[in-house]
């Protein structure tokens, strides 16, 4: 166990990939969930994402969201945007972290934002010198990373060129996106293994969906390679376009909990985020896949 | 990836394990449950426990359920027993694989059970000797081995000892249960490298929950140390008495899915297991925890 990292970095995406997931919530309620997230002891928060309101109207108040919620000083927070007009947006907004996704599969970026893989690239790397012009960073997120829902396996080496493109043009981040929970932990260490080869410096995000249980084993495959930066959504929040009633992002709580447990410093106030959890649940209106709001951590005893 | 098991043996505990923590359902649909599973490939089934009717009524059919249910020349049937008296009762219905359960954590072993857990191993000592006698094997279980809903953690000295005990009285094999999924990858390396630096020889299983969303974790960590024996339930049936509305163990589905996917062969048909998995959802009428279930397998695609 000597080689697993002594601390990891969450960033929590329960307010815009897990709401994108959900039907609309009140914008009171998203501000609620940042700031009420942003006092968990979490690191980082994916806020809101800048897309067209007609293809996601769930973030259709980006900016209304952005400018209320309370700006913590010892809290990141990043924007997701689909290409340069919404990167634009983001930094007008005063963004300084800047997520860009990209499909690995050509027919998933199509029917994600109507342009190929390819084009998307181009986008991405005006987008990249635009946001350093501005003094923000970009990391680009490819999606589809492990498996696409149209087209099945996606060839790590497409996947890891896709990364290595994006590197190529600036990217100062890359993470690989589980979309919709293909992934297990064989396909984690190969494809982590084949980017770092060849991108040894760039900084690297997982983000896995519990789509089919794998969730945290691949979290555990990561970890054992040295990953050290991980997206989880507050409760599981979200769920999966492609399987109606499925887990969408793994649990942030089952993340940290299975980690503080192995010694693996997050940061985060357990108790503390699932008070959250408990209230995002609220919040929906329905069960929320985590675990460990349901049961509660390990800690929590029965009286006998 | 190489260090793998290139197969591991799944035993199927849904009819027991599963329904019994469900309400009550017919002898008519245990005895089409175990049927149903004896023909989707999987080895090894856990077909009844013989316990008292007035501690778990939902097992007071497990006679009946036995002499009706067909009995495949290629799946290996067990039942559980709490106790010598239960064992006579199990290799008098034929049964010839025995597991006795003993909890590690005393207090668990008492609320289960009703006596200490020396005094548990004491019997269980008498209990190797009879079903030898008769010709069957015993598996000795050592429940709460990653923590006890009351008691907390248990040393996994303590755990190693009540396995070690029963080994040295001659049980055929071990299994630890994860009774209320409590365990992470961490202490799954710890407490298996424990036991076998101590008994090298003897055939282990490990019998997983998710409670806390680790199950999956977990098996991946004891197959790094070439651990090759699994339970799981089909659809993740069953559930934990001391959390409601959480997971008990994990899903058969989840299971092979994920070794499948990873090149470990696990003979069950992935398929075939769904379909059983809609069945016992539709039995005990609720939403079962399978993702696998709920979202089909990675290779089940959208069409674009």
């Amino acid at each position: 166990m000597g080689d697993l990292p002594d601390r990891i970095s969450l960033r929590e995406v329960g307010p815009r990939d897990g709401l994108q997931n959900e039907a609309p919530v009140p914008t009171d309620d998203k501000v609620e969930l940042i700031d009420a997230l942003s006092r968990t002891g979490v690191s980082r928060i994916e806020a809101v994402s800048f897309v067209h309101p007609k293809a996601i109207p769930q973030m259709a108040d980006a900016d209304e969201v952005w400018r209320r919620a309370e700006k913590a000083d010892d809290v990141r927070y990043s924007a997701l945007v689909p290409n340069l007009r919404g990167a634009l947006r983001a930094l007008d907004a005063g963004f300084t972290e800047i997520e860009v996704v990209v499909s690995a599969s050509d027919t998933h970026n199509r029917k994600n934002v109507n342009r190929s893989t390819e084009e998307s690239l181009d986008d991405i790397a005006r987008l990249i010198a635009e946001a350093h012009e501005r003094g923000a960073t970009v990391q680009a997120i490819v999606s589809t990373a492990w498996g696409c829902p149209y087209e099945g396996d996606i060839p790590t080496e497409r996947v890891v060129s896709v990364a290595s493109r994006a590197v190529a043009d600036g990217a100062d981040a890359v993470s690989f996106g589980d979309t919709t929970g293909m992934a297990t932990p064989a396909r984690v260490t190969r494809l982590v293994g084949e980017f770092r080869s060849r991108n040894p410096e760039t900084p690297l995000n997982l983000h896995f969906h519990n789509t089919r249980g794998t969730g945290l084993a691949n979290v555990y495959a990561a970890l054992q390679l040295g990953v050290d930066d991980f997206d989880a959504s507050v409760g599981g929040l979200g769920g999966c376009p492609y399987a109606p009633g499925a887990s969408g992002n793994i649990a942030s709580e089952e993340l940290v909990h299975m980690l503080e447990d192995m010694g693996i410093a997050t940061g985060v106030d357990l108790d503390a985020l699932i008070e959250v959890a408990a209230r995002a649940e609220r919040m929906v209106g329905h069960k929320l896949p985590s675990q460990v709001l349901r049961a509660g951590p390990r800690t929590r005893l029965t009286p006998a």
